[in-house]
């Protein structure tokens, strides 16, 4: 399964005038990510998260959403996106605002010792401590490596459909031969609102990772000749006017063709890449974060870093430890937000007061 | 509910003539010393469990049964008796030996760099590596606070019955208003191979913690003449020739009465003690076990602590604290046990090698 990140399943908070104010900002809905709002929670510490995929559950959920998960304790098996749905069960009493679709593209320490965060989709926040659990990184649409061709991305070249209706009435070829490519292919080959003028569907080989009941239904329509499917990889492309006119195919026989279009559509999947957190002046250790094992702190007090993004002396690349790291962050970012608070580590089995946070009746017991 | 520890659900290993030889001891199996057995396991490396408690489970399931559970990552709620059962069930394919009903007395270092270790019940071992799961300490029955009574414990008061038939055909008076004292006067007061000659219960007041149904039982033989019940409190005792004649009982209405017997049975649950841990020369701090925590190791190479049992900077006593550390210990310990090997992290998602030790089948995606 490749998750359908191109058919816009994107929630965003409503638009504001200002910056969101908030006391916690967490980088990356993963399953520490989202263990973050539950241990920020228990602390009455609400949160927003921000992920640069369109769904919560990061990489579990991108690359492994069906595989089964062995070693998260007291759990025997679960897959990704059962680990997901459990932790998104847990953090319900907390209400967390969740900002998908949307990577973090600017950290601004202000003179109040808030943080300005901005995000690729404008959306922004002012608040008083950061939480990132990246893991490996946002996950961006795989590019095709054709020198020259991406001064053409967001004109003619696209790695997602944001509006279909752009491509309707367009002489299309599509890239790819996982569910992303077939499913887009179908909607445009087909009879519909955004049908295309012409549809060429491009495949390294002949054989597909997406659902076969896709993959029959697109022969079907190559026997119809509503559209054409052909074996080949990018290796070049034409330009006239500073348009791109046609790219250049190379076919298993080895001969190169020129395939005319309007539009080519490119889904490779995706990759995550560490990005913009790069430029936050944070601490990095072969593309981790730094932090103390006290506090999950990176060198820049109120901003933590938990999960696969982190390291330090021992550090093993577990989501059980991403869990311990996210609550003993919580407990260190508290005196951020209530200064003049003690904080006691209390249990969910006896605090009536975390009953209360977490909306459940107090068990009475003699 | 009360568990039942004097009802003896205890198991040893087969007697051995020589020490048990292991690559791993671990002290305690609380969910934290379960889990333990679980990352060693994914390291090949087999475990002998020991615990002061006839079951697993320790604290969670000693103290809080029937109660929920919240913090649990990726579990919205679960008694402590269900994180056990999910734990027992997550660690099967390790085949773990444990070694119920006794405490660890003694650890003694070899020459050839192994531990020896003595259990209160004689079991020994020789082992690599131990692991302290202890969390708040070894359980150990409540005592009876009067002055001089101790001198009797094992001949004519006892906290724990091993043997039911020690006491048929005995006068005997019973303290408490537990599962365990409940049952046990039901037991020795009905007809049956282990009936006693006489029984009073004495407790505190007149309500009960033990089931509902067990104190009806009881009323009903009191008012069949089967056995007494009394409400008051031990407040001293009476000897004769070197043997206990009565206990001196005050009543709620301030008079204090003899009541004669021949064994006194005391039944005022469990509560924990770090007991000889105290002498093995680790660092204590407070009552903790001071480890690093890039190995959670103690100050004596090869002895990790895991769990409540240890301090560090930022030490909260949550178990998913505890399940990270087993995880940093298990791998810090394998070049005890394997110096030869180097050990890579692998994972469960998606190692051949690890589905073989997990006993599953490795799936195939494309």
């Amino acid at each position: 399964m490749e998750p359908q990140l191109n058919q816009e399943v994107i929630k965003t908070a409503a638009a504001h005038d200002g910056p969101i104010e908030t006391d916690a900002v967490i980088v990356g809905a993963g399953p520490v990510g989202l263990f973050q709002v539950f241990e920020l929670g228990l602390l009455e510490i609400k949160a927003h998260v921000i992920d640069s995929l369109g769904y919560p559950g990061g990489q579990c959920v991108e690359l492994y959403p069906d595989k089964p998960i062995y070693d998260i304790p007291a759990v025997p098996v679960c897959t990704g996106q059962e680990l997901t749905d459990n932790l998104l069960k847990q953090i319900e009493p907390f209400g967390a605002t969740f900002h998908f679709g949307q990577e973090v593209t600017e950290v601004r320490p202000q003179d109040d010792g808030r943080f300005y965060v901005e995000t690729s989709r404008g959306t922004r926040f002012l608040t008083r401590t950061i939480f990132i659990a990246a893991g490996v990184g946002a996950f961006q649409p795989r590019t095709l490596k054709v020198d020259g061709l991406e001064k053409f991305e967001g004109s003619q070249v696209f790695y997602r459909v944001k509006n279909p209706a752009d491509f309707a009435g367009k002489n299309l070829v599509i890239v790819g031969g996982g569910d992303s490519a077939l499913d887009w292919t179908l909607q445009f080959a087909q009879e519909g609102p955004n049908r295309a003028e012409s549809v060429i569907l491009l495949h390294r080989r002949d054989g597909f990772k997406a659902a076969p009941a896709s993959v029959a239904k697109m022969h079907e329509l190559c026997d119809a000749h509503e559209m054409q499917f052909s074996v080949g990889q990018v290796t070049g492309y034409e330009e006239k006017d500073g348009k791109l006119t046609g790219v250049k195919v190379t076919g298993s026989d080895g001969v190169t063709r020129l395939m005319p279009l309007d539009v080519l559509l490119v889904f490779f999947g995706l990759s995550p890449k560490l990005g913009p957190i790069a430029q936050w002046g944070l601490d990095i250790e072969r593309k981790q974060l730094k932090v103390d094992t006290e506090k999950f702190s990176t060198n820049v007090p109120g901003i933590f870093a938990v999960g696969d993004i982190n390291t330090y002396p021992g550090k093993k690349k577990l989501i059980l430890s991403g869990f311990h790291e996210c609550a003993l962050a919580a407990f260190a970012a508290a005196p951020f937000i209530f200064p003049e608070k003690k904080i006691h580590l209390q249990y969910t089995t006896t605090s009536p007061k975390l009953h209360k946070v977490l909306g459940v009746e107090t068990p009475v017991f003699d």
